[in-house]
């Protein structure tokens, strides 16, 4: 028996790795969702679709592929920013939609769940993507499915399928593999940019590296430790980039984000005669919001495709490549600088005093173990993460340049997923918690164990600094409650450093299920990060710079 | 002083009859919330865009205009789903979104929030609303500000406007008034369209007029009453028009839903020899998911600006003009059918026996007074809800077309803002609430009183039917202990008649605060309407009609 369009589509999946899809099930996927059901991928379904999304997103940073599996218009547009923070932070996420039958759409009925044409999804994915197929003919369904799956991985970035439902089953026509043809340095350009490059960097006396998220997502670490290794440079992050290069070596300095980061380092990186930029999308946020002071004529930039040196560039040039050219070089050795990572874990003695911002991140960091992966929502959950000590293998993740509210839980499910492992160590606000915090529920479902640390600042600390008013202000909750009505965890709330220590250690033991750390703060309380970034933004909110 | 931008969209909001906004606010729009906040509107803003969009959504049909306002990207995208469900069911939002300001956005930078391009939140929004605007000129912004609020009105549907955070304090430009040219019917297609109309109903021995959502939404009702009551014709709702024609009046026959719906109304309906479609959407939902057996040859169908009468169609003919030199003929006096609605409530005497879902709705029938709304979620609670009888005065609310899970509680939020006299009396099944129902702390927060009647049967109830796995399983909750999470309301666990009659009269006596009833259900257990339309369901599942 020939193979259906929707088998295809999961064995493809299984193929590149995934073992779980996210989603949320509707009438125009359930066959889809019956198909999963019977396959060796498993099916994840959460509360709601954002959850799905999230999800997803963390699970294809993780495994370098995630799948969301939603319904028609009702399903999809609930996740369409999930997809969008993908496509912002660059993380493969494919999305499968269901939709009406194709036979079904033939006289442009209203059917429910559609809201102008039957392709307005499709649109807005358009906008939101880097690819989109419609699988709406057997004898190209299986080349479209190939073509996304790998413009999602070429570009770490989401695409998006449509199968109308009557497609699920159909027969695929069986389709010549069409592949896209391969991506190659023009190899006069990188000859010259590597040899450029290789003189500055000989000619420098500090020269410094600022790891991005970049080489996460393409997965070039393993290129930067040999040209590190090789070359004696030491390494700084960006906050997006935090934990690519293994925090433990002994050229790791610490994250840079400009006037928001540390000043020891800010002044390292600022005076280097070579700063070599490498992935690191020039963002906001990763530019400390333009506070950072980069002089341009010293520095070396290197993108996805793209080689800057100065103030020319080269096109043409793979950063896999050029940082694998530089790395084979002969480099006059050097040695790291002595430069001590200021957070470096000592033991933390707990106290019988109220909580704070700065005490918590010292308590966590000395708390965090080698099997954890620590995840930050946004607002002071990221930026007072930003000094954490991790160990070593990529465990941090966030959405530090979308910034979406809401990541941190649902991304949990994800990595659970892909590294069953690894203890998800979550850091979110109560702002955010109450957008997805709910998700703790999938995680009770599927036996996932997430240690959940709520910063309960009773509100919007994030904007109170930049401009304060009732709208900043949310019903605060007793979180730790959710223990009797969600099931399948523990909450636990504290106020001092003593009392979060019993807790970790609590939640540390609960293997079986999730642990909900309430951690009561003063309003006005955070971290030095914070203080000196929304004193940036409050700036700029009523447009006077 | 001159006005600002955001000042005159504020004042203009204000003299449409808009109280309240909804929303979440961000750094890109806290100018915004600012202004919003010293003015006579009331922000109230929710645990997640997606509780905002939806209470924008059950304000604007209740008051004719509803706003939301959020931040750019990570909001806006957040509550697209929100928007097009008002786009699909003809409500008119209008989504107020921050964005970077003008001049930040000079250079291209990489600012955060930003997804593709600055204009990637407006593209999706384009597909998603019927107007948009960019408030990135002072000399315009005046006239288009009161473009697209002129056109969420006329076409009852949402609306997009951006405003970059440095034009919110610029000062405004006089500007002409630019109004949109009226609309107006073409006369003689109007006299001829009407003239054919009344001959082919006086000609008729059982005419029934089906009154759908539209005649709501354009403020029709009292039109369709004079046409009614001159003309003794009498009327069955559509299940997206429930409530628009008082239901207590001789001549409202209930809902028809084609196969869905009561047979004695459907055949009354389907063997009409004229059938009078007035703004009711050709839905499939309207249609008992297209089991209605309307024969079109004997049938008239009025739209917003078209006519059909039999095969063929007037346009340029306005509904409301049609409708009104209908009602104005002189009619030969009909009387109403004798046609009495089976759910007329009658005293419910509850028994000490385990609940069932049509026990609930005899129960919650017999309960309703005349200063409660009914909110339906999708899934059993709409369907079990269709022959409940409505006090009048349109109230009840549904996304019975769009279908989207999760409206219900947060649209409680929307009407107890829009007509604070109304008790919100919300259906919601366990999989919608846990999406959306924690909003439930927003009404804690600003005092209001939903009474939510939670129908917990384990998961996914409406899809079990069509295809079930263990995609339709989800977390059950202890919902009531929300009590000790949430604080400001009551929660009620009741298994039995006896026990869900204590419980509504606890939670009318609860004036204060949201009530939430868990009403355990049998996993199987489920309405006549759900049962018809789940077999119908399940045939399309794997596309097989």
């Amino acid at each position: 028996m020939a193979e259906t369009i929707g088998g295809y589509l999961i064995r493809r999946l299984g193929e590149e790795g995934v073992g779980h899809v996210f989603g949320v099930p509707g009438d125009y996927c359930l066959t889809f969702f019956s198909l999963l059901e019977k396959s060796p991928l498993q099916v994840v379904n959460t509360c709601d679709e954002q959850g799905a999304g999230f999800a997803a997103d963390a699970y294809a940073r993780i495994k370098g592929l995630g799948v969301v599996a939603i319904t028609y218009c009702v399903g999809g547009l609930k996740a369409a920013n999930t997809i969008a923070q993908a496509y912002a932070e660059r993380s493969p996420v494919i999305l499968i939609s269901g939709a009406p039958g194709a036979r079904e759409q033939a006289r442009n009925p209203l059917l429910h769940h559609r809201v102008r044409d039957f392709d307005t999804q499709l649109k807005v994915f358009r906008e939101l993507t880097v690819a989109t197929a419609v699988l709406d003919d057997a004898t190209t369904a299986a080349s479209e499915i190939d073509r996304v799956i790998a413009l999602a991985r070429r570009h770490s970035r989401p695409v998006y399928i449509e199968l109308p439902r009557d497609m699920t089953l159909a027969e695929i026509a069986p389709a010549p593999v069409r592949s896209l043809p391969a991506e190659t340095s023009d190899p006069e350009a990188l000859a010259y940019a590597t040899a450029e490059a290789a003189d500055k960097i000989a000619a420098s006396k500090h020269p410094v590296i600022l790891a991005g998220e970049e080489l996460h997502r393409f997965r070039l670490q393993d290129r930067l430790m040999a040209l590190v290794e090789n070359s004696g440079i030491p390494v700084a992050a960006s906050i997006m980039g935090k934990s690519g290069f293994p925090e433990s070596h002994p050229a790791y300095m610490g994250v840079y984000e400009g006037a928001m980061g540390r000043e020891d380092l800010r002044d390292y990186v600022e005076s280097s005669d070579c700063l070599i930029l490498l992935g690191a999308m020039m963002t906001d946020v990763n530019l400390g919001i333009y506070t950072a002071h980069i002089d341009r004529r010293s520095a070396i930039y290197a993108g996805k495709d793209r080689v800057a040196i100065g103030l020319h560039a080269y096109d043409g040039v793979r950063m896999e490549d050029f940082i694998t050219a530089l790395s084979e070089r002969h480099w006059a050795q050097r040695a790291f600088p002595p430069f001590t990572h200021p957070l470096h874990p000592g033991p933390f003695v707990a106290r019988d005093r109220k909580m704070t911002v700065d005490a918590l991140f010292r308590q966590i960091n000395a708390f965090l173990e080698k099997d954890m992966i620590v995840i930050a929502d946004t607002g002071d959950a990221l930026l007072g993460a930003s000094d954490l000590f991790i160990s070593d293998g990529a465990h941090f993740l966030a959405s530090a340049y979308y910034t979406s509210l809401g990541f941190a839980v649902p991304a949990s499910l994800g990595v659970k997923a892909a590294a069953p492992k690894l203890r998800p160590l979550v850091l979110v606000g109560d702002g955010a918690f109450q957008m997805t915090g709910l998700e703790i529920s999938t995680a009770a479902r599927f036996g996932m164990n997430p240690i959940v640390i709520l910063l309960d600042n009773d509100g919007y600390g994030t904007e109170r600094p930049m401009l304060d008013g009732g709208f900043n202000d949310i019903k605060r909750w007793n979180y730790a409650g959710l223990e009797q009505v969600i099931g399948g965890g523990l909450g636990i709330r504290v106020e001092t450093e003593r009392e979060m220590a019993a807790a970790l250690a609590r939640a540390r033991a609960n293997e079986a299920g999730w642990s909900l750390i309430q951690v009561i703060l003063d309003r006005d309380d955070k971290s030095p990060a914070l203080r000196r970034l929304t004193a940036k933004l409050a700036e700029r909110v009523g447009g006077k710079c």
